[in-house]
């Protein structure tokens, strides 16, 4: 531990919530009504096979993320399927400076990542996930997400 | 609506997860491991029945709320059980400046309220919880929590 630098996580960058297939508009509706501004629309491919909305939480830099599956195959409809059909919680996301140093710091301090690298995530940002089992010494057990804008991909 | 004033959110107080009885301070441990500051300490009863600790993301203003129910009639006891015993997403949480003209706002617009009127939360806050069906137009299925700083109680 002695040499490494501390892992620094500056604010949340976003809460993802998964939307049944259909009721993404309605649900930006009544978002609305409760104050959030649509800041961003997109239909991202890939891994993630969603169509997401991003809201913007006042004039702050917390977003809500709606995450609507495009596909059976998305981890969202699968995470929709366990959840009984319901919409709910999908994943916490964190901002960082550079995503590549947190991963490297990530993996040095022996937390569980799914993504192999820290890749494309929407609006250009680069991202990687924690495993839900997280560290030998506790599974947290949630989806944790690791953010940075921009970092050449997208 | 058109004399009314738009409900207002500032940012994400925080994000609520659930935790096991007894796993608290292993999952306090690893989340110190990821980069986060405890802030406060507090054992809440009245209708909440928790051990809370209070994780700060960076300097931000965004906090991480681990709860560990106190007794099996908590409600976080009950959404531990429905998680089949692990650990997970329990609420998100969005600051207002008047608890009390946001959920008199809410009420107007036909939102529906879990708590009869806004009263005390920890740390000497003023909440209320939405309940997660939200609205007639849309039941956006997440536990979402308004907070205000002060406020005269606690």
């Amino acid at each position: 531990m002695e040499t490494r630098t501390k892992i620094s996580l500056k604010h949340i960058d976003h809460v993802a919530i998964a939307v049944p297939t259909g009721q993404l508009d309605a649900h930006v509706a009544v978002y609305e009504q409760m104050g959030f501004r649509v800041l961003h629309r997109e239909e991202v491919y890939g891994t993630d096979q969603v169509r997401e909305v991003l809201l913007q939480v006042g004039e702050s830099e917390n977003l809500l993320q709606l995450l609507e599956p495009l596909t059976p195959d998305s981890p969202v409809a699968k995470q929709i399927e366990k959840n009984g059909g319901r919409p709910g919680m999908a994943h916490v996301a964190f901002r960082v400076e550079d995503a590549q140093a947190t991963f490297d710091q990530m993996k040095a301090e022996g937390f569980q990542i799914i993504d192999a690298a820290p890749r494309p995530g929407s609006r250009g940002t680069t991202v990687f996930f924690l495993h839900p089992k997280t560290h030998a010494e506790a599974s947290l057990g949630v989806l944790y997400e690791i953010v940075q804008e921009g970092g050449g991909h997208g």
